[in-house]
């Protein structure tokens, strides 16, 4: 990956900073002749944005997407084509606040990326964390809309599958419920919802906040996709995942809990089929095999940190060396996990877009 | 990630089969004038190799790695000394049992990646794997040898830290003991060797294959390698390590455990130092915030699935569709995860370099 | 390179067509730390911006630019600092005349690209030439005054060498003259402007076009940029001039005439210098050698064919493969060389920006 | 362009020095399924051969091919089938004479890259010209003649049309005569062989070189290969080409001459036609438009400089500052212009081939 830059043949460029006038993305190679709205980006960047309950940040960001280059006029509903030229879009930036940032304009906070830019770059945009915002991520959901139309068939859905110490009940998992409006938290279990609300509630009212577990889940992936060494998909779907702000683990299919199977329970065994190659029985590899698709579920979870962002004082220095008691005032995330969903979904949809497109290329068989 | 290409001013691009005539490396990029000896690379290579105990496969792989380009003779001693052009490296193929694979050179074996590369190419090397083989493996730990070279006072560090349901005790954590003699399994933990060798006996016994954890420290890392968005260090030491054969999972520092924790608990405090500008009073960061190095020891975590190559009979399909019960022979390491552990620290030293010259080059900061 | 991305530390990633709302471009890799003004950006800007003479289009753009990331307010003087991120900018479309191009909508105009992107994309936005006009050459004027500022003491200045049949007479070569008032062609002979006019007024009278010749000269280029074999100073200048529109040939230094001399005349001879390692006496090499500069001049040319609309019917076919006569009206460069010398210096001096980068991360030797 | 890799889907990575044990290449992205024989990559390597006339260096080389991997045995008749893994090939040096070049291990040659290796690298392999050496070029040929199988029908031709003063008589074109025994020159006009002969005897003779010109023809070129912008195909021939060692100038199609034509000399009319698309009555833009194929062939010529291996004396200094006279003994091509014919074939042939792959990839339109 380039800094500011991710895929080989979808290639998206982020930029902007969480208090400039805009941030944005250009998706360069995306296939020309697709048909869409733009409604339909609009849609995704909608789930992510700020301000929609209490339980995420109460910066107030309409988050609409303009699209300055690579499409088309096509006929008289608003549609928009693709002309395969690199499409441009951008977002204002339109409540900022920078002067919550006063007093932490010399500190570095705990736990946030203001002490590594400072050791990086000697200089350092402390307003509202700058590049390392989680605003940023409203370009690769940008993008990830995009990437969705890609590839016919696909489908990418996500959902907060723990918070803190809450899980949910796998067992009431409905993919409908998560994007429900009855639901603040992506989470697939109804049941779960009072549950999260007090939890979160507390922390919240603490000046706390919590980690979470998404899960996302891609489903339409044709068998294929990927390469044997380092562009597998799995890689580039961790690459992708890490990415994000907060993120501190990754894993593909059943992860962590393979380190302790045996090579008889990891197995997914396979049947003959009546149409297609053949089906399997179970889905441990979460959908990849040596760095290549299945055909099966595209399965990966990520593990978000709590925001860093909180009321309680923590020791640390300021940019003179002198040691300071840290308080983020601000309005932040309490659990920056749940946003996190819309984001993992993106860049999951990112990564399988560039290899279907680099599988196109190298082997002609899609 | 290109497809057998990694890194971007430090890139490796790796080539070979497990059954063709020899498999390799070319690093471009490498800094001139590094002065090293060839026993520097072997040494990193004998740790990976195999039949080195009943615990790996018995393959005998002499792996002689020898330098094609990029160096100079320097002095009498048999230095070498790097010219900043590519250097080329090449390891031998000697013990291949090709007929051990005709029984499945149809068959598809569960978890392995036989299927997906037929659906991904239509055409599939399956002696020994072929290119997913992990022998290809050697040629990253050849280039990581280089990588640590790179960095002045890097030391990259590995150890299993669970195998299967057998956890080591964190408290007798003694590197030294890692590479001693009477270590085959790369465990910190001295008192864990006759329990791994008995639960892994067992396992061998019974022709199964069991998973493992590994974990990673670099030490000496400076602060301010790495990047913001895409191109984040952790980013890239979470892609190169799921690219290694077997990889489920991820995580960097606290990890997982995060999604449990609140902001106060995650938060690495700080102080004033002596020299230097700060210094943390905890890394559950594993060393990168915001995607860039804090200077404390960079930590990864990464869990390898158990070895899909076991002698119980799994259902499957071959080529033809028709359904198959599979048993692998050839030799397998019962637990691929031992060997994993100098495969991992290739990587992340590979990930460090690579972040070491792009610093360098954007900030002229080192 | 990648379809709108060039440079691999100094990235610059261009988008926009003619008749969109803008265009820009996002500077991936800038060095932190670099002071400027917008005045900085703007002035290179005007240089290459439309309307100016009667001997360009007469297309009214402003050709304002504005910043949208990646830089911090730096004192009271309106100054900016780069931060390290990425830097956006954008250009706003002003004076589109999309009625211009209804009745060449479905035509194909000969010379033109209008063919080959439907040929390639099967969709095409016919309105001024889409992606292909030469509007997009903005961003990379923007972009390249940033490069100008990452390489202390780099200039680089370009002139008019020759326009259709008429030459230059080097004896007369004035660098100042070629940024005066009274020079619309950037020619460094004082001499040629009348017989410059006379000549491009009969062109642009008959509806007509000429190409022309454009010579870039870089001073203060250190000695050791490059590579020595596919990442050549040489050959990314080459492929950055001819990616700009309508050039078709790139030389360094004697360039063409090489292929005519002796090893004798094209050598260029050294001698010890007081100061710094040696001084060549001659520079056929135009600066560099083996892919590396030497410290002298980089000294490119470029040949810029004449704009392919013009008034003149010429024979095309349609969409629809129709015979059909094609004229261009609209509003067009009778000679688009002349405002191609502002992009040679920006694609010269990007490429000399990114190998600074390069070359200073891979060695630390500046 | 990476440093010593160029491509982006069809991605060749070479390494190796003159006078190292081998020199090679790694061709990655290579479509699975192509069936060709190692006769079919060496017949391309004979082309370019040293010591096979007289005008050429008497170094004696076999120049024989290995593949090490990326194959796999394919019938009885020593085919070979692609795999889609990364296809590593190797040729052996084998008459290395290093004390040739005692005299000049710390002299800097005139207009050899002596001087820039050491600026750079301070470190410097001088034996026949290390990395900067003809014989890397070996490596490209290789990979070019896997390029060429690629694309379907595609064949790329390339014939010497100058040397120094003397130019051969275009009229005479014969492409068959190109490649038969009596033609040392790679001339396409039989009667320019006895002109050539004598007065490259006598540049021999007087242990001096010349430069020349090549033109190389792409044939089989589907419509749509290329981008708009800086992947341009004629952008990456340019690069391609200009990367080739003692290559100073590249044009495509009439190339330099468009600067002194007019829009209407210089428009490819087009008639509709029987079948396709549409068909050119001309060619002055050598196959592209706006960075795309246009189903024409593809010209593209080069200027190749006098070898700087002379035995003349020359002013220059040595690496300790000192002035001296250089005479350059070794074994060298009065003109390696001529052996540049097969390398710029591959140069172009692989930049075709990728863009193949490029298209296909983003299009599906293959």
């Amino acid at each position: 990956m380039s800094h500011n830059t991710f895929g080989h043949l979808f290639r998206v460029t982020t930029w902007g900073e969480s208090h400039g006038p805009a941030l944005g993305c250009v998706v360069d190679g995306c296939p020309p002749g697709i048909r869409f709205k733009l409604a339909d980006i609009q849609a995704q960047l909608d789930r992510r944005k700020p301000g929609q309950s209490r339980f995420v940040t109460q910066r107030r960001e309409p988050d609409e997407v303009r699209i300055l280059s690579g499409v088309l006029p096509d006929g008289e509903d608003g549609s928009l084509l693709t002309t395969g030229t690199p499409i441009s879009m951008l977002v204002e930036n339109v409540d900022q606040r920078s002067k919550d940032y006063g007093d932490i304009a010399r500190q570095y906070r705990p736990g946030h990326a203001d002490y590594t830019y400072d050791m990086k770059y000697g200089v350092r945009d402390h307003r509202g964390g700058g590049r390392s915002s989680a605003r940023e991520t409203a370009a690769r959901v940008a993008a990830g809309a995009l990437a969705r139309l890609v590839v016919p068939g696909l489908t990418v859905r996500g959902a907060l599958v723990a918070m803190g110490s809450v899980e949910i009940n796998r067992a009431n998992w409905n993919w409908d419920f998560v994007e429900s409006g009855d639901n603040p938290f992506f989470t697939p279990d109804p049941a779960s919802v009072p549950t999260f609300s007090d939890y979160l509630d507390s922390i919240r009212k603490n000046g706390s906040s919590v980690g979470a577990l998404i899960e996302v889940v891609a489903e339409g992936v044709p068998a294929g996709l990927g390469a044997p060494i380092y562009g597998k998909l799995d890689a580039e779907i961790a690459a992708g995942l890490m990415s994000i702000n907060a993120v501190k683990g990754v894993e593909i299919g059943d992860g962590f809990a393979t380190a302790r199977m045996t090579g008889e329970e990891n197995a997914d065994e396979m049947r003959s089929a009546n149409e297609g190659p053949a089906r399997f029985l179970s889905n441990h590899a979460g959908g990849i095999l040596g760095g290549i698709s299945t055909g099966q579920p595209v399965i990966a979870r990520f593990a978000v940190k709590p925001t860093s962002s909180i009321l309680t004082p923590r020791q640390s220095v300021d940019q003179d060396g002198r040691d300071v008691d840290v308080t983020t005032k601000g309005r932040h995330d309490p659990c920056v996990g749940i946003r996190a969903v819309p984001i993992g979904e993106a860049m999951v949809a990112c990564a399988i877009a560039d290899h279907y497109l680099r599988h196109r290329g190298q082997t002609g068989r899609i």
